[in-house]
């Protein structure tokens, strides 16, 4: 099918798109070879969100990460500074831990088994009697390395073993949401969905309104969906922003704001919410008066745990009375996220159809068009279009 | 091996069937990746049983049926026509229905995401902002038709995009049973069970009465297994009858009719059980005094759903006293499927094993041989005999 | 890599192995695809421990063994021999047994589904209306025969058609611990436990005592690591011993021996734990006071049944308070799996990640690299060292 190009001019931004768009085949949503390749290639080489700084605050304290069949510890060394070890020891393959999160009160990380120790940058302190072994080099046993990426108070992750610069990927990110002044803020309340579909319908699901007057009433009313404008259209950060119609308002049950415009947050973005996704696992969301973030694990091809996090200032957090208002922000997030998983759930059960082979998206999903094509990169694959 | 043809006179039927007849090897049991051939070319593409018609009585009404990775919404459409859709929207792939059954009270069959909307005919009726997309036709995004076949007040289904004609297919079916007048006959009962062994394992117990004397103690004394005629040895319809050895007898616990004759039953067939399995997934049975089927669903390999259900004319479900006679048939037949579902599963469990290649039917189970070769041939399959 | 041999003086033993010694890829203790040949070449080849010939103590007795796919009878016959049967009726593969344990009181083996007969050496009996058949022969549609070795009390299978002869696989077995005079021993206690992890991660945790410290406190100070010595370096049966640091001491929880020596057990005996592995289900722990053994049951890749079981002489067993003495055997060894079992699991899910390749054995674990070795071996598996 020979493609056309037609220049559309739409949510205000002149952009050009093919005249047909369709959606990946449903393997890519129902096949367990097609999961096990984006696992390698996708969660395996790309930054994924690990969790945010505070949740890391003293030496010592860690979080272990699922990455598809790896794990990975996240750890604050002596120095205060953020290493990221493959969850295995170099001895035989133990699991060195096994819980979600600690401390390594000794200021080691210990295998369970025959007790080689690490220390918290990952190298081999101390092998029991493998000075006996010939040619064994206790420096070639160090823990296997990720890598950690710092931005606005997240951190970043990445299991590859040489990957793409932080700086680099995500490069639309640094910029961006500066007055918000990121790394200040807390979390002030935090939702977890384990969802029965396939990641990338979340992702698909955040990047376009088409769905909005159906599935959202209320979100619908604060936030046309013809007010929404994409302004990062490629790469591993893509998004834009809606308006909000009510002056002050923002997403909560009566529409009005939630709480004070964080920090330095002025001027047109009083009136909006933006909607980023930074491929593969986050979904960012600041508001005027909050940031809301989602973090998706993804489990197995038709099932994903979700975290949806609440950031605050904390002299917000800190005032009961300012946190119950702040209920009504956190009652409508609830609210429209379980709109969208029934959705998206529902997505996922109809792709099981061997009949249906790709769809045909709409003027308001061309950026769906761009979120696939970035996976199609990723794995390598090349689709008739 | 060379295959010697005998000429059997057996249940009273001259009938040639070769002299070593093997069963099927244990792969069409335990294998998935046959399962998912069975799915292909038999589910998908053969005449299955849906529903009676009294199921789905005013227009709006539907049900979905699940059929391996597929779904089917069959509805009556406003002018009481049966239509039949893959459940499943032409947007992006949704869902469009989870229910197990309802009713599309505003006549039209709506997509939960994005708000498409179907007539229950399966016409695209509106698709929101499509106008803006070049070249889109409303016309060629229509539901994906299944097939409906009508006999006897029974729906049939066929996923095929070309099915074999429904009265071809079911030729053997449609000339017989007048005297049931089938249409005229309710749902009187249902027992729903689940069974842990592959689909084909109770088409084949349906068919041979070799088990009973073992199995089926009271059934053989009701009906002794030399009794059994088949009449129909190939194709889709397959089966016969046994003879009752009691005047007015039948199938009960006490061995005496459970109510009246059904409509205009007489004759021969007073003294008669029909066995009929139409493939791949109806087992049917005109009493003397009611009709049994079984619709079978095959939910995995190794895995069904089978529902059992008692027709009878309403003048005798009207009746409550005759209905509490009736519980006399509803136990009898409830008490043998048990015995059935007992050993189909252990015949599951004893076929994973690598050792048993092939066994050697009975000739009394040739009836089964024709079943084995209907599917083969379904499936384009040679085996060597 | 060139592989140079060292000559290691350990464990009072002048033995050679390889300087550099890796653990087995990963895929060995994950991959679905090596479990089901190893199912096929290891379990379905090699002799098998089943049970104790107490447990099946009168003509009719039997018990089920389920092995991977394949369930084996093992019963008693009339002349008091033991038989061991594939679980799969030669009509048409149903399984004739379901139970785990019980007795053929007929005297015979009777199929559930068309009564075929088979008597307890599993000779066809009778097959109702066989004879109609031409060219059937009841003398070829007798029960799949498995073979039978015992030994000690300890009755064991082989599935293979062909086996290696017991004898000379057992070789280094038969000639052992005549002195506990284990055909008179019973069993005493037996605790079940199932586990997450590879059946090989348990033989191997058996046969190194390099954790011991870090993992089992108590029974290092029992049995220091460092006194233990291995005499059995290769094939099926591979093992050795520990010595107790207490006189007239066993492993309990105050190290002081549970029961009087058993039988005959004298000199050095009576200072010694032995450790057998019996490839591949068998781990077999004669002390001076009582006989320890576990019996591994292969359920999945990452799935065991490990029943672990004690014997005693019947003069102890029939004293209730040399028993009551006896729960600190009990107790400690109980304390003791549980310990392993942990790490064992730990290690498996540790396993999961791809980054991990190969490990490195210390020297304690030269006999793992054996181990290793006698399972590839079975399976026709070469790897780069
Ligand atoms: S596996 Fe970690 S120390 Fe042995
Ligand atoms: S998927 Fe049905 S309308 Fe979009
Ligand atoms: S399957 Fe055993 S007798 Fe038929």
């Amino acid at each position: 099918m020979k493609t056309n190009q037609t220049s559309f001019k739409k949510r205000g931004v002149d952009y050009k798109v093919p005249d047909i768009m369709l959606t990946l085949p449903r393997e890519y949503y129902q096949s367990e070879g097609i999961y096990r390749e984006e696992l390698e290639k996708i969660f395996c080489k790309r930054w994924l969100l690990a969790c945010r700084e505070e949740e890391i605050p003293k030496p010592g304290d860690f979080i272990t990460i699922p990455v598809g069949d790896e794990s990975i510890i996240l750890v604050r060394d002596k120095n205060g500074k953020m290493q990221a070890h493959f969850n295995v020891c170099r001895h035989r393959g133990t699991r060195l831990c096994e819980t979600e999160k600690g401390r390594f009160a000794s200021g080691s990380i210990q295998c369970p088994y025959h007790a080689w120790q690490y220390d918290l940058t990952g190298r081999l302190r101390a092998a029991p009697l493998m000075k006996e072994v010939p040619g064994f080099e206790k420096e070639e046993y160090g823990l296997f390395p990720a890598h950690v990426g710092l931005w606005g108070g997240f951190v970043f992750i990445n299991l590859a073993e040489k990957p793409a610069p932080f700086e680099e990927e995500m490069g639309a990110l640094l910029t961006r949401f500066e007055d918000w002044q990121l790394p200040e803020l807390r979390i002030a309340h935090k939702i977890e969905y384990t969802l029965n579909c396939n990641w990338k319908l979340i992702l698909q699901n955040y990047q376009e309104c088409y769905h909005c007057p159906g599935v959202h009433p209320l979100l619908s009313q604060l936030t046309p969906f013809r007010n929404a404008v994409h302004d990062c259209f490629e790469g591993a950060v893509i998004g834009g922003y809606m308006e909000l119609t009510e002056k002050r308002g923002s997403m909560t049950m009566d529409g009005q704001a939630a709480a004070p415009p964080v920090c330095n947050v002025s001027g047109d973005n009083l009136q909006r919410v933006h909607y980023y996704s930074v491929y593969p696992n986050l979904l960012l969301s600041p508001h005027p008066d909050f940031v809301l973030y989602h973090r998706i694990r993804s489990l197995a091809y038709d099932k994903i745990q979700n975290d949806c996090y609440f950031l605050l200032h904390p002299d917000v957090i800190n005032q009961p009375k300012m946190m119950q208002r702040f209920q009504s922000a956190i009652e409508f997030w609830d609210m429209t996220n379980r709109q969208d998983w029934q959705v998206c759930e529902q997505m996922q059960q109809g792709l099981k159809s061997h009949r249906f082979k790709r769809g045909r998206y709409s003027g308001q999903e061309d950026i769906l068009y761009a979120l696939d094509k970035e996976g199609l990169r990723a794995l390598g694959h090349k689709l008739p279009e």
